[in-house]
C-alpha cells in the first residue's frame, strides 16, 4: 500500500472514531438535530426492539427516551474499524449513565452494551448508515426506553 | 489540505491524546511533578469551585485530594480535538475511582464527568492552558476535596 | 523525523492498539483462538499469581475462567503506547463486567485494573509478548478465577 493510501486510511479511521463519538456527546448535549445527522438520510437505529428508519424517526427516539433525564454520559470505548472503500464497519462499547435529577448525582440508571455499526462516505462525510445498540446490563436504577408511535415499531 | 498537513493534522491529535492520557496516569502514579507539567506555567485548573493557577498550585490540589487514597483509577474516554493552529479545544470523559485502601477493593468512591479543556502549543510540545471538569455523577463512598489555602480559593 | 517515519509511527501505534481491542473482543466473543492470536507463541499472561506460558496455556485460562459467564464486557481504555523499533511497551485500563446469567443483567462481577504490555512486531504483525494484568478494585458479585492445573501455576 502506497503512504498516499495508508495516511487516508488513517484519517478515514480517527473520520469514524470522530463519529462515534459525536454520536455519544449529541446525546449528552440533548442536540437530537446533531445526534440524527450523524446518520445517512436513509439511516436505520435499532434498540430494545426499536426499529428506528430516516432521521425524523432517528432523532425523536432519544427527545422521547432521555428528555426526561437531567444528565446522561455516554461512555464510548473499544473502537473497531474495518475499512472497505466507501463503507466501513465498526463496533464500539457503551457505558451509559442516566441521572432522572442532576441535584442527586448518586441517583442514575447505567447499562452496558455495544453498538455494531454500518458507515458509508457521503458529501458530508462519513456517516452512520446502520446501528444496533445490543444492551448487556444494568446497575443501578432501572433504565427503560418509551413506546414508540406504532408506524416505528416494525 | 496537502497530504503532508493532514499528516500533520493526525501527529497533533495523538500527541493531545497522549496528553490527557499523560494527565490520567500522572495522577494515578500520584506524581504531582509529571501531572504539572501537563500543563503550561500559566495554566488553571478548575476543579469543585476551586480554581488552581500556575504548576505550583495545580501539582498541589491532588497532593491535598489524591494522597489519602491508596489507589485511584482515571479512566479517560471520549477524546474529541478541535485543532486551531497552534491551539486546540479538548473534550475528554472521566470515569473516576478512588480507593482509600487497596487491600479493600470493593470499597471505594467513584465520580462521572467531563474535562473541558484548552492546549497550547509550546516548545515543550502540546500543553493544557485551561482545564475545568465538571463532575455529573457519584458512586459508592462519598468523594469531596479538601478545603483550598485561602489564596487559591478565588 | 521524515514524514514517511512520522506516519509509520501513527500506523504503528494504530495497529497496536487494535491489538489491545482484538484482545479484548475475543475474550467477549468467547473466541479463545482469537484470544492466544494476540500473543506471540512463546507469550507470557500474568493474572492474579498465575503465569501462562504459549498459546496453549494462555488461551486455556480464559476457557476455566470465563465459560461460566454468559456474557462478559471489557472495556479497554487509557492505551498509552511507546514505541521502540520493533517492540513496544503499552499500558492500558480494563473495566470488566461479567454476568454469570444473560437474563440477569443487573446481576454482574466488575473490576477494574491495568494491563502492562510488551508487544513485538512479527511477520504476522504487532503481537503481545508480555502481558501482566493487575486488577485493582472490585464492585457487585465477587469475580476469582480457576485454579490452574499445576503446571502452570509458576
Amino acid at each position: 500500500m502506497s503512504a498516499d493510501a495508508r495516511l487516508q486510511r488513517l484519517l478515514d479511521e480517527a473520520e469514524i472514531r470522530d463519529l462515534l463519538l459525536a454520536f455519544a456527546h449529541a446525546l449528552d448535549d440533548k442536540d437530537w438535530g446533531a445526534y440524527a445527522a450523524t446518520f445517512t438520510e436513509d439511516g436505520v437505529f435499532e434498540i430494545l426492539g426499536q426499529r428506528r428508519v430516516g432521521r425524523a424517526e432517528i432523532a425523536a427516539g432519544p427527545a422521547r427516551d432521555l428528555t426526561r433525564f437531567d444528565r446522561t454520559q455516554h461512555f464510548s470505548t473499544n473502537h473497531v474499524i474495518a475499512l472497505d472503500g466507501d463503507t466501513a464497519s465498526a463496533r464500539s462499547y457503551l457505558l451509559g449513565v442516566h441521572l432522572p435529577d442532576a441535584g442527586q448525582p448518586a441517583q442514575h440508571a447505567d447499562v452496558g452494551g455495544t453498538y455494531r455499526c454500518e458507515c458509508r462516505r457521503t458529501d458530508e462525510g462519513w456517516k452512520l448508515s446502520h446501528v444496533a445498540l445490543e444492551v448487556w446490563w444494568s446497575a443501578g436504577a432501572e433504565f427503560a426506553i418509551e413506546d414508540a408511535p406504532a408506524a416505528t415499531t416494525r
